[in-house]
């Protein structure tokens, strides 16, 4: 690792908003740390394309964060981390981390009768990511996978107590409260917005889990042990790029990252 | 007009999959004309992007279908229709025919009460193409115009008679219901498959307007007026090309087209 890698920016992409849950938790992890962000708000979603689509424009949006000199990059979209993980890491020399991995590992140390119910897009439920890597870690794991394609547009309306929400969900999650999961896996970054009906759904005492503050300490964790942490006390600095025009962006950005952003800038694939 | 351009293809694009729909009554009214589609299933959704991207993309989409030496070309999208159709025109030297006005024109000819609603996606309603249109033709009438972002993924979820595509609908179409509008424009492809949920929220008294078939008769006009009919008794070539693969396409296409698609061809835009 080169000395002044450390200054470099921690790379964030999704295909569109959500990844901005990913952000907000590295934020908190990582107070000092300078993070770029690139969404490809104008080729979202991702959830309903092919492997082939969701590779090749993760590749992309890798490409557009090594043009920042970032140190390492974050793929904080679970239909990219499910298709391109492996591709990604093979093509390029930083280090790479998913969100799949963090949200299995929490799901084991959570789960008591080794149940998991898995809910995603499309993309990510047909690549079977999820039931692969937990069942690698663990083979006496049943998991219960259901795609929920509505439930990223009902996110982006703003619909996160309707009944009609409700109702949707109470049809998506049929198969998983019949498994007797006590674990849930929220296997897109938009569905934590969703958490109060989810849970009005499966039961309080349906353990939920969300990967995004995972992902932040594995981030942690490995910027430490390749020694690139950036150090301390200092102001740090935060790029958003996106693909499309900024102002639905900057609209609907404030639900996923908690707070303003500022300033928002249009990139050309 | 050259001699042989009756003997080239109508070139047809649309963000992805609902342009078939008008495909579909091309096929019926011009039997004998070949037909190039191209549907940017990549790229797909367009109607929840800014007046930026889906000038962009439609630019792309056309130079695409040009490649293929069509002899005119029909916007099958509301969204690329409303931001986009001046620019084509501008832009393009070969005739270009969206689907607004055909629409508008049978609104005008079946509203009584001079009450016209119109339901699309969120770039179209915001780009107030309908609305402008209409009052251009006649400033008397009176427009309620409202997005319904979660029709296209219900549509696509294939829930035509599902209860919660009824309750969705009643909550989108409270506005249109209360102005009394006898006539409501079904402003995308993609609504004619929620026909009947939209024929009991509305009640059989409101017509609705598909525009579809009114685009096939004014391509007809069109290129009668051109004199680029292709010559008839003949069997016409269909092409079918998209930016993603083409697994999701085929299944999903027969619903729009009424027919099985034999061959579908994945390009680069």
């Amino acid at each position: 690792m080169k000395k002044n890698q450390s200054r470099q920016a921690i790379g964030v992409f999704d295909s569109g908003l959500g990844g901005l849950t990913v952000v907000k938790e590295i934020m908190k992890v990582l107070p000092y740390e300078d993070i770029v962000y690139f969404g490809d708000t104008a080729r979202v979603p991702y959830g309903t394309k092919s492997r082939e689509a969701i590779t090749h424009f993760s590749q992309q949006n890798a490409q557009v964060l090594l043009k920042f000199r970032v140190k390492m990059i974050v793929v904080a979209c679970n239909s990219c981390s499910s298709y391109a993980l492996e591709k990604l890491k093979k093509n390029f020399s930083v280090p790479i981390v998913g969100v799949i991995l963090p949200g299995v590992k929490k799901a084991l140390a959570k789960t008591k009768n080794r149940k998991i119910g898995v809910i995603a897009t499309k993309a990510t439920i047909h690549s079977e990511a999820y039931t692969k890597q937990i069942n690698k870690l663990n083979p006496a794991v049943n998991v219960t996978a259901q795609a929920c394609p509505l439930f990223v547009p009902l996110a982006e309306e703003g619909w996160f107590q309707h009944r009609e929400t409700f109702l949707i969900a109470q049809k998506y999650l049929r198969a998983i409260i019949k498994s007797k999961s006590d674990t849930l896996i929220l296997g897109c970054t938009h569905y934590p917005l969703l958490k109060n009906v989810l849970k009005r759904v499966v039961g309080e005492k349906v353990c939920l889990i969300d990967s995004a503050r995972e992902v932040a300490w594995e981030v942690k964790e490995l910027l430490t042990k390749i020694k690139a942490l950036r150090h301390p006390a200092r102001r740090p600095r935060y790029q958003f790029l996106i693909s499309d025009e900024p102002q639905q962006f900057q609209k609907l950005a404030k639900r996923f990252l908690g707070r303003e952003i500022e300033s928002v800038k249009k990139i050309e694939v």
